[in-house]
Parts: structure tokens; C-alpha cells; sequence
């Protein structure tokens, strides 16, 4: 496994441990943080806590189960594409999603997930339920 | 570049060539084909070809510009990330996409894109303008 799909591997385990810090520590100070469909682009580290803190306020348990992943050699872009679980007022909510990671000397200066805005509707709906 | 970006490299040049036979040519018989929020999984190259010249006919002109591509060394698993565009009425519709394929012996044997809905929903609100 090369460096950067390891620091991606290490960024989803946080998620999984709900683990704020960890999170951070994959990211450069001034990266970016977009979910594709839904803006805005989260700037630094800062903006990118909160967004974060936000997300696994939604869920008393996180899941992201990866099926596949990439690395280019050349760029050290690596991609990958998950199955996002997010457990909200007791039912397994699922997002089908594709990530893209741009990574600097180690770690992430930007991350770019690709999904439905519905999808998304559809979890904020069951958190209001 | 390695056999399968390269396999993917011609399905997107097919595109743009609009030439259905090129596109074809690069799946495997069993292929699947989805767009992930919309559903149905094109199974199978009759039903690809028939999604294929569907999309074909929406833009009098098509483009995929690649920003990004990564290939998974062990797997095979390209992945991109891509802008597509398509000339509907004299305006160029984009929208964000992420690309997934596998491949077995250097065809494509299943595609996912990711990407918003709304997109879609958007190019054909265009269409019917």
C-alpha cells in the first residue's frame, strides 16, 4: 500500500472512531473540503473542523466500507469508492459515493466526494423525524 | 500508462468521437453500466449500446475532460474524475463527474458514474427548452 492510500485508510478510520483529531491530522493547514453536489467549499483546517464536527453529529455511528481504491503514482491522487453509513435515530442510512483525494507531502489538500444531493435530503429527513 | 487507463482513455475518446462501434468495443459482453442516482444497471452490451446512443443524442457535441485518473495495481480499478459536457440548443450543460471501472482482460466489465441527480434533470429540462 503506498504513503498517500494510507493517510486516505487513516482519514475513513477516523470517521470510524468518530475521532475529530485524527480526522485533522490528514490535512494540510489550507486544504479544501467539498462535497461536490451540495457546496460550499470548506477552506482550512478551521472551516473543515466544523464541517466535520457537523457530519458525525449526524450519526450515532459511522460506517464508510470502501470497494475499491486507486492511487496515481505519478500525481499521488488517490480515488475511491464507498458505501457511506451513517446509523441516525436508530436506522442504517447508505450513500453510495466516490471520493477524490489530493495529497501534499503526506497529507490532504483536498477532498472532493462525489454523490446525489438527494441522498442527503434524504438523511437530514430522518434526522428530523 | 497502464492497459486499463488506457482501455478507459479510448471509451472516452469514443465519446467524443461520438462513434458508438468505438465505444462498444471497449466491453466485455456481460458489461454493466450505471449512473448511479438514476438507475437502471445496463446489463449487457445491447442494453449498453441502446443507454449509449441515448445520452449520444442529447448533445450535438460531447465532452469528458479528465482532471484526474488513478489505477489500482492489484485490482485493475480505474477510477476518474471528470467534467462532462454536452452541447444541448447551443449551450454547453456540465456537470462533475466520478468515474469507476473494472476491467477484465482489457475490456470494461463494469461502469459506475457518480454524480448529482439534479444534473441530469437539468440537461433534459435544457432539451426540452
Amino acid at each position: 500500500m503506498s504513503r498517500n492510500t494510507d493517510v486516505v485508510e487513516r482519514l475513513i478510520a477516523g470517521w470510524e472512531k468518530r475521532d475529530v483529531d485524527a480526522i485533522m491530522r490528514c490535512f494540510t493547514e489550507d486544504a479544501t473540503y467539498v462535497n461536490v453536489p451540495l457546496e460550499p467549499v470548506h477552506e482550512g483546517t478551521e472551516a473543515i473542523r466544523a464541517a466535520v464536527e457537523g457530519f458525525l453529529s449526524m450519526g450515532d455511528e459511522i460506517e464508510f466500507i470502501v470497494h475499491h481504491t486507486s492511487e496515481n503514482p505519478e500525481t499521488g491522487v488517490v480515488m475511491n469508492e464507498r458505501t457511506d453509513r451513517f446509523l441516525i435515530r436508530g436506522d442504517w442510512m447508505e450513500a453510495p459515493v466516490a471520493g477524490v483525494f489530493e495529497l501534499r507531502e503526506g497529507r490532504i489538500c483536498a477532498w472532493r466526494d462525489y454523490f446525489d444531493a438527494s441522498e442527503f435530503t434524504r438523511f437530514q429527513a430522518q434526522l428530523e423525524s
